[in-house]
């Protein structure tokens, strides 16, 4: 995109640059092309601790510079945005200091490895907004079309009240149990398990979908699988094994039940999974929300369809119907391709962009919050509690 | 079935003749035809309360007799099985007698309405085993040739190691709250709610095919909508409602995590579901269980399928296969059809006839036992008294 | 079914005892248990070549007698209805005589091996009828629910105009080229392959579906295995092989196109495959229809779903509906059990038996009428015509 | 990707801007930040006939210059690649023009509107690969993984012999007989109407899975809905409508069946349609190829699965397999996203990007050529004149 005199460009950081960099690169890069913003991304810096690693991370993903030093890179005039997508537990560090430098923050999930973290990258978020200082954290799945379709749904009303969610996120990653040990195994750097790496995942979407918010949980996490050979090296997320063993300090399944807080009546019940052991299941992100009038069922393995239950067809023709949401009326879709062209994984990277910088140029607060972030990890906390309780509902904050 | 020579009969006496009559009469007609037994069932006499009813329950479903006591029935020396449809609270009295006047029993499920009810007929069945008397609990959809299939695969190692089962039953057939007042909402009737009607099966399935036994559960048990019209005039499942409300008096949806007892190593976690809230699932019965080397799924909706999943296919082309359970060399499968035709629902009570028949021809104890039958209400029990203790982990039994 | 003095009977002779007629038996068997008739039909005699095979099917089968001799049989006084269930090459000559007997006669299709056949017998029914003697032939998936479903919608314009029809019927029985040689793969005594035995059963589902006739067809017919190994010994549908090659002299896939006769406007198109070479589909009888305002799809496979879309729903809603076809409310469902439970492949044989009762009963003509037997022989003649001459179209008839 | 000292630039004009320029463009694009390329594309120009709008193109798109005289872009010096956008009836002259110049060519699908002119083409293809230039024709489906994944167990032999192919192509934007004309139902402007748009990659697919090429076709065109509201005004694929009609031109609806050549035994049968009028298929480019050992079966609707059935699996475990194409090991897939996230319509774009510079680079020639895009223009042109014959079998070329 040759810059016209009109562009307002914004001039983003980006700090990390692992699996998730790749993806945030993909998204500063491809938004612009295919949606007008009001404001044109500008990929200026990439920063990271290893200075060789990082400069062939720029080159690799189109940022303009590399630095080794996050802070100085925070502190630069020319930076709008920092954009966060380093491992859990330098979060708060980071989007804090880059919150108080005046900087937009977009932060990849999990908001943060701990509640005490999140708590103080909230109460900075709010100070900043004061501020007009944006600060959003990175939740994509919400913005698959499909996902986004199921929410307009439920917003307007077409499945009724709502009684059950079933959410889950079932990989088989770590099925073999003679698979190497990982850092996204060890408590202390990855902070949480199948539970916080995907089941926040589940969360999200189901409060997204429904708008509504989980206000207790009865929950049963554990470790499948404890000890695992150690890697001889560390190759991407696998790796090579050596002999000896590695404990596993994470959990690798969680399963909890929720209630959603209700203004009045019945409290819809949620059941939640998140595993690495669902043999043949490789990414599925499964969720059916039940209402009185409807239903609807999505499926990341199937990104691109919404199935969709309405209790007002005919009562003989009454079937989940199997929606293509890639018509260009469906969310985020007009500025791709024709109807029946699918998406992918990588879209939901571009509709972020999309919606941070609308945000921004607009001076509106964007979703998902650091708020939402914080709820979302003391729903996480409440499930590790609650669990530590013999499955006993724990309320959640 | 003209009568031959070597023909050994064996004089079937039904008590009950509702909807399960009509499944198990299909069964007592069915099966002979097309399978070989060694005895030669005769439907002689059907029983009830009400003697009109009765008798065009008799002429309806071809038994050869009706009668209004099921005491004399059960007394009559032509009679050598008694099958008890009754509703579950009779359950144990007739079954009991019938036990005790030396008859073998085929007893719909569930075996009772409560736990103490249940222990009376484990134990009255024990005894009669002794004397040679046969006892069996009806759960017929492990006798879909699919679970049965699933059952054997999983015996025989295909999966390795079981981690987690995922069991639901989903109906949707409460989800209008206008929807009238029937027995099956009454406590004092039906004795349960969805846990008792559609959550056994889920149990028993998962019970079946892993070959474990849950050995304690965190639950949770509840009533969506609680009240709803009085019916004006009973009329099948339905009905048409009136102006005044009634209360629901059970449950209308349970979930509940639970752990499998296992020798040594990880205790395999079931996640379980039982609703009549699952707008657009009509009779979901889904199981899928993951295991270290593979894993299967079912779904009764589609009860000629199972999906397996084999970790040792080559790497890259891993994935559940859909398989048309309808071989000949499938369980039941020989005596029916040729390949690719279908079965339907009432074919389980067509081999359940078949297994009770050969099991007292060859004079060895059917399955499922009084035995499994109370170990299942124990679980219902555990269920409801978790729930009652705020979800807490509760042993069963 | 205890006679009452009420009962009228409707006195039935099977005439052959195959795998057809277990499933004709089963239909007069059950269907009298669930349905209300009017004629209550005994299964009073069953015919066969070989008296000893027939004494056996009659004992295994449940009727009253057997018979060596189908024309004494067809004489008999107490005789009302002939069901012929022999191999195409009988039927013309069984079915003219029992009609010129004053039988009602059901012929399972094909109703001949060759259009002159047909047209005898076509004639002969005509004859018939104007003494109030009925005919029809057996085309029984129609009476699969959901196919009766798709016909009721679609004759009420619920699609509204027709313009495309995709129908197939895949199996793959003849995969493994070292596969034996059966009967069904002579010419003569099978009388047709591929297009006769399953390709049929695509036509008349596809002019059933949308009550248009095929009048003109452009086709290819071939075999893909021409020689395989002759059976030592019969056994079922596969046997044992030989050393020896028998060489197959019907065909083993037959593809076409044909034209939908209709008064104005775009005659519509279908496409027809009938394979048994379909590696991997059993028995896949499958049929899209496409119209101006909506699509159904069926397949055998899952008898008990039908796939709906209508180009009515709101636009970004709109999908393939799957329909489970077992309400109350569904045709033929209602006798049969709760919403949600399956019926299988024999179903159709005892809908079939209600329809034919009800039609004697009623004094009207049963569909599908012998003529439109004939009708479907002319379609066969037609492609393989049209096969013949490098596949130019080629009127029906 | 900031370029370096090792950095060997590929300088990209592209010719035409439509939605396959945009297409191109995320092509050229995304490539390089995910596949290690030996030569860097540089999208230095596009042209096109509009000044203005190729200029917004240009910028929209992100090349460094626009143009409004193509033949001027393609002799200049600083120009390595043309790459072809444009509507099919320009193909010719533009792309042996730029094979003259020297430069290679990637040219969008359908190679040409004419066999005469594809004939040009392949001949001018022909000569400038004995000067080195490379020519690829742009069908993007093949470079799906899951369709090059299949070629390649097909290759392999995985699946035995084949006998049969199915592949469809079916949309149903014409559906609505009230919906307006558009330049793609123009014979003038359009050239071909579905069998040339759409058939072409059914066909294009079914030759690239199988290794074979068709040698003989008997088909049938025609156009459903041969008039059609002229467009008040030109707004993108559809447009607004206006009172008068306009005649449709080209076909909607095109079926086929075809011979595949082979050195002997049996010419395995294909069956083509390509239509627009599918009501409730919006992009169904489906492909079934059934072989002697196996089967495979593809939908471009869910572009992330293949499913394969292998004979050789257990008898009673045999199922079509349902694959996720996500494996870093599977074509195309380490440089992306970790299995089991999804790759969309576009990922296509950059593997062909990949494939095309990796034989300039190499030195070799890139497939699909010029003789394959003439050879498929044969096939499309012998289904027109059968079907102008009465659908007689037609060879092709």
């Amino acid at each position: 995109m040759t810059d016209s005199p009109r562009d307002r460009p914004l001039r983003v950081a980006m700090i990390g640059h692992g699996f998730m960099g790749a993806a945030h690169s993909q998204g500063w890069r491809v938004a612009p092309r295919f949606f007008e913003l009001a404001l044109t991304p500008r990929m200026q810096v990439v920063a990271g601790r290893d200075e060789a690693a990082v400069e062939r991370a720029a080159a690799k993903w189109g940022w303009a510079e590399s630095s080794g030093d996050w802070r100085e890179v925070i502190e630069r005039d020319d930076i709008d945005v920092v954009d966060i997508v380093t491992t859990g537990d330098s979060h708060a560090e980071i989007a804090v200091a880059a919150l108080e430098a005046g900087k937009h923050v977009l932060c990849e999930k999990p908001l943060a490895n701990t509640v005490a973290e999140a708590e103080v990258m909230a109460a900075a978020a709010t100070a900043a907004a004061e501020r007009g200082v944006r600060s959003m954290v990175g939740f994509t799945y919400r913005r698959a079309p499909a996902a986004t379709f199921a929410r307009d749904l439920i917003g307007a009303g077409r499945i009724g009240e709502i009684r059950q969610v079933r959410a889950a996120y079932r990989q088989d990653w770590l099925r073999d149990e003679s698979g190497p040990m990982t850092w996204r195994l060890e408590k202390d750097r990855a902070g949480s398990g199948a539970l916080g790496d995907i089941g926040a995942h589940a969360i999200d979407l189901a409060e997204y979908m429904t708008g509504l918010r989980l206000d207790g949980v009865s929950g049963t996490i554990d470790t499948i699988v404890t000890e695992r050979p150690l890697l001889g090296e560390k190759v991407g997320l696998s790796g090579t094994a050596s002999n000896e063993l590695g404990r596993v300090t994470v959990d690798d399944i969680a399963v909890f039940t929720g209630r959603f807080a209700v203004e009045s009546g019945f409290r819809p019940i949620g059941t939640f999974e998140a595993t690495r052991f669902a043999t043949g299941r490789k990414n599925a992100l499964t969720i059916e929300i039940s209402g009185s009038r409807g239903a609807i069922a999505f499926d990341l393995e199937r990104l691109n369809e919404l199935e969709i239950f309405d209790a007002n067809d005919p009562e003989l023709e009454q079937g989940f119907r199997r929606v293509l949401v890639t018509e260009p009326g469906h969310p985020y879709l007009a500025p791709w391709w024709p109807a029946g062209h699918m998406l992918g994984y990588e879209h939901g990277f571009s509709h972020q962009v999309v919606d941070f910088v609308s945000a921004i140029s607009e001076g509106v607060a964007p979703t998902p919050s650091f708020s939402d972030g914080l709820h979302l990890q003391r729903v996480l906390d409440a499930v590790e509690r609650s669990s530590a309780a013999d499955a006993r509902w724990t309320p959640v904050g």
